[in-house]
């Protein structure tokens, strides 16, 4: 398809847009392709065009308003239809850009979009059998709206711990749901808060023997599709205000022996038969279990590119910003733009990096999943299969903190790098850090997750230890460390800077350090197993300094060794290797930078010219990039309209446009509706003062 | 007086406070006192029974109604008049104390009344001279209400470049204001968005005879006080919605020709005469101008507090959410409270002690700048007065990074820390975060103030070089320095944990890290000098790594002093000292451990032992400390009414109160307003869908 990438706007970025040392357009096409970058500009301008997607930056709406607005807005999505199920299906990333294009509008949207579709509509039609499809159907059509119900008031990372109860009776063949109390209803729930009319509700399941066999996922009906009225034995409503993401409805439920036929339980891991007895092809109910929370795996993958989303408009805001703010300068009568500040660059430029390399490792991460899903849908039983998951599932539980805290850490610095002007809510700042926070917390706390990671990788090290087992996996994130006795006799080489400004040396040094935090933390939890009371003590005791940053580690490695190789892989073009070299060095570099102190304690680094270096690297590269820095947000960049911050757009007329958005706000110039308690009523001083 | 610290209520967080290894109250009153601990307790009560006080958990207001109810208990406070100018001179402490209580209720109120009382009032008080007393009256009653109008749309931090300009004209013995273009308009004004009807407004003085005399402050009408319509020639206006403090009215104002009596010259550092001859007693006009930003100094070691009591309060909120929420535990019937982890130990217990570090810090210097305060008025002259306002101006210029970063990083850790729930509005976490970023900010931002702090201790060791001076301050923060060359000499000689967990260890190595650190950025400026192109340039390449690195070294150092001599202080009662003594340890530990690269780097520490022993201290005392973070943060903790945060509260009835606060909310159970957008008019899938 010949697309052809429209240009930008003249300027003031032309400066930095001239000194650029690449096409923009040729890393545009690299990155994305003709087809993907059609569909983005389709989308894109079919919501700009679509009076119901209008927005003023900054507006302030009601919450009652934005959630109505954003069921509106997904109700459009249904009639647009951008992406067919045949389509999916036949290029999954057309998925993750359409999700990108929607996100970059707002998460609310592309959020209470994708949890009806996915999160319900795909969890029925993975979890459950034949007997269900007209729920996906009614999903696919909005005949109903669908929401996922996990967590409850007092049980998130402890999935396990659920309270809520299915309770199978024989006599009517039904489901009893039931919430114990007011800390089992179900929470957090997506959806739930307005406009869910059914729920896949994770409960306990019990047949008459009074035996529990645990978690299973149910379809229960909440409100009534042609009402939106709750249902008997319901109580659903919405949770309030979140910190952001207010056009989605998030509620919670308490249920009352509610009576769902037998048929609602999604039976694919497990069912009842109408007597009431227990059938199941898992024998191990951990594997049973694990198999029905697949779906909370393949999202971490995806959250980990919803934050790289989020990082990229702020950094887009933040160096366009930069690039025409002009403050202070060699002399009085010229001031330099702040992105002339080694300080500034040092702040801004390496997040520039870190979104260049999360913007290939979540693609390639994508496609990863992808071919475990495939794997599953074919009932690939081989061994290679079940590897796979175990890699998938340490990946994911650690790309999303690797992701989410990149985020959240780059969005901070750029709306202080914006200064007050970041602080005002239509840049958008605010809304991208609030938007992305929760990314920290569901589908799992970083933290908690960060364990799932450091425990598979000490697995793999047991079993080389115990069962002299090779350890290498499918996609080859651990193979390395087969040789770590070898690799932890490495030191560091290198002698110049210019030496250091090759990711090779980063790469290196990672690779180092986790078999160092490896072993370490191997050491550390034999260490905590003689003193601790239980396993459960061990590991908790062995989480700071070690298990935690080996995952941490890990996944910094994975993301570098992917870039890198992206660099010298034959098929990147010429003209955009010596950037691509360039961002994958700073990234490897600043990344690493966080833990030179466990680089010295090991003695991979000795003396002060080593961590020097890699400073003064850093520093180098962050200068060698400012005049490209434009032209690398340019080529993330969607249309104005979709970025929606006046200090953001892509001509870089920075304070006409933050004017004029100032001005086309709401009763901006008149005097406030509460003038007279200014102008009458004038408070005695004192008069209600009392005595202590 | 005898006041009577309240019993706090009993409930689930009494297991935690029974373990607690010393006395609350005692605490309290050790930091408070008795009399300050009635004065707070009197304004928490007078606010909470005042019905324009009350307000409900994550309530949701548009903002014009934020901006009346602020502005309303801001005019209540002038009935309250809780200091009076009296008692505020008297106890100079008392203003921060009401600064605090204010502010733990709400920082807009705060923050609208003392930019009205203290920014405005204060500032024609000090930088006027006897003809401006009216406006201070007209201020105190509130018959006007004024602004402190600096920044530009287009200048913040370069103070020096503002373009509005204030022309006289002898010939009706006026100046006239003007701002000759958008750029020029003043933005950012707290005020002025709907309420100021005056405003202190900085701008370039030009005499008749077209000499410009630099930045000088003028009172400018800017409202009608009787109608708060905007006077002729005044564009004036709000600017919308911030990412907090949205109580708080910020605005705009564009002059077109303004014409003021010349008498509105605040004229303390310069006048015109009637026939328009500058006359000023400086002779420097950097020395002038200096004097007449002195408003600006003592903001910044207000804001240092500001931002503690933010922190102070979302660790009460994540302490008491970790003791009382329970996930996982040794066996799946018992689960264990979330603070008896070591990671959430590890990522709150720390900040704990940050804040008690800073509780004594922020009182300390406080402490420091009235005393410079008085000398000012008393018009001390000596060298030591001049001195100790450099040293107050480099402490202030870094202790607001240091506070104002500790706390946003902070609160952020116990948003995450708390799960989901710390993302729901009604916790205040949000709040919090957002109300305290502008910190970063205002009265300059971090990371370009720094540089006022680090080129003061370069001075300092330029002055013994070239001068053989001895390098000594008022307040003795930089006496250490002096010696510098024998403390590089120094390593580190900890052998056992035992011997890490007292903050002599991190305080020697803080001393080695400032000299090391002052050392390199005085060869890296030197070694710049030669490369640079200008003075300019070679300032701006020595920040990152080196004179950045310096200055928050160097207050971490001071304020890691400050409260080891608290600890060891006679007056400290001895069964507190005990407590004191592990937090000062962990904060110091904690602190330092950021620099750890630099110490190995510098090759104060050698081997993998150091940085074990201390990491191993910072668990170690973590642990020590987790029955103790109850009772810590109960010292801290208003009442329930002013946190306002239900998963906070006293009585630990986490799930009872964050479900009755849920229910609590408005249209909570109700069906949307907009229920028959879902039930009719059903989207036919595709049907706006287009080709590409």
């Amino acid at each position: 398809m010949g697309f052809e990438v429209p240009d930008l706007p003249s300027g003031p970025l032309d400066i930095y847009r001239k000194k650029a040392s690449f096409n923009w357009k040729e890393m545009l096409c690299f990155i994305d392709g003709g087809d993907m970058l059609a569909f983005k500009h389709h989308v894109f301008k079919t919501l700009e065009n679509d009076p119901l997607f209008a927005r003023q930056p900054g507006e302030e709406l009601p919450i009652e308003k934005m959630r109505e607005l954003t069921f509106l807005r997904v109700k459009q999505l249904f009639r647009y239809n951008f992406l067919t199920k045949e389509e999916a299906m036949a290029n999954p990333w057309k998925v993750m850009v359409l999700s990108d294009c929607l996100g970059m509008y707002d998460w609310a949207v592309a959020t209470k979009f994708s949890l009806n579709k996915g999160m319900f509509g795909a969890t029925v039609a993975n979890s459950g059998s034949v007997r269900h499809s007209k729920y996906v159907e009614d999903t696919d059509n909005m005949t109903t709206f669908g929401c996922f119900a996990l967590t409850e008031l007092s049980h998130g990372s402890n999935t396990r711990a659920m309270r809520t109860t299915a309770t199978y009776d024989p006599s009517t063949q039904e489901f009893v749901i039931n919430s114990p109390d007011v800390e089992a209803a179900k929470f957090w729930v997506g959806n739930l808060g307005k406009t869910a009319t059914h729920a896949v509700v994770f409960a306990q399941l019990y047949t008459p023997d009074h035996v529990c066999h645990g978690l299973h996922s149910f379809i229960v009906p909440v409100r009534n599709p042609k009402t939106l009225l709750a249902l008997p034995g319901v109580l659903v409503g919405d949770m309030g205000k979140k910190l952001g993401q207010n056009g989605l409805d998030n509620g919670f439920a308490l249920f009352h022996n509610v009576r769902i036929p037998r048929e609602n339980l999604l039976n694919k891991t497990g069912d009842v038969t109408p007597d009431g007895r227990y059938v199941t092809p898992f024998k191990d109910p951990n594997k049973r279990f694990g198999a029905s929370l697949g779906a909370l795996s393949g999202g971490r993958v995806s959250i980990t590119r919803i934050a790289l989303v989020n990082l990229k408009l702020a950094l887009i805001v933040a160096v366009r910003f930069s690039a025409t703010r002009r403050q202070f300068g060699p002399r009085d009568t010229q001031e330099i733009p702040v992105l002339e500040y080694q300080l500034q660059q040092w702040r801004l430029i390496p997040y520039l990096a870190a979104a260049y390399a999360l913007e290939h490792f979540t693609k390639s991460i994508y496609f990863n999943f992808v071919e475990f899903q495939i794997g599953q849908m074919m009932k690939d039983k081989s061994d290679r299969q079940a590897e796979l998951g175990r890699e998938i599932h340490a990946i994911g539980c650690s790309s999303k903190p690797l992701g989410s805290w990149t985020a959240q850490r780059g969005i901070q610095e750029c709306r202080e790098a914006c200064g007050g002007h970041g602080y005002l809510a239509m840049n958008r700042l605010g809304d991208l850090r609030n938007d992305n926070d929760p990314n920290c917390t569901y589908e799992g706390d970083n933290n908690v997750l960060l364990q799932q990671t450091s425990n598979y990788l000490l697995s793999c090290l047991h079993a080389k230890f115990h069962d002299g087992v090779l350890i290498e996996s499918p996609l080859h994130t651990v193979d390395f460390l087969d040789d770590f006795q070898k690799i932890l006799e490495n030191r560091f080489n290198a002698t110049t800077m210019e030496e250091c400004m090759n990711s090779a040396v980063p790469l290196a040094a990672y690779k180092w350090l986790v078999c160092f935090l490896l072993e370490e933390s191997h050491k550390r939890l034999e260490q905590q197993r003689i003193f601790a009371k239980d396993e459960f003590e061990a590991r908790n005791n062995s989480q700071v300094y070690y298990c935690r940053s080996l995952a941490m580690a890990y996944i910094e490695h994975n993301c570098l060794q992917r870039f890198h190789e992206l660099t010298i892989d034959r098929d990147t073009p010429s003209g955009l290797r010596p950037i691509l070299i360039k961002l994958c060095a700073l990234y490897g570099l600043w990344s690493l930078s966080s833990h030179i102190a466990t680089l010295y304690q090991g003695n991979y680094l000795s003396g002060k010219k080593p961590a020097e270096l890699i400073q003064m690297a850093i520093l180098t590269l962050c200068s060698q990039l400012k005049d490209d820095a434009v032209a690398l947000v340019d080529v993330f960049s969607p249309t104005d309209f979709i970025l929606n911050s006046p200090i953001g757009n892509a001509d870089g007329q920075l304070y006409k446009n933050l004017w004029s958005a100032v001005m086309q706000g709401s009763q901006v110039l008149e005097r406030p509706s509460w003038w007279k308690e200014f102008c009458s009523d004038k408070p005695v001083v004192g008069s209600l003062c009392s005595k202590l």
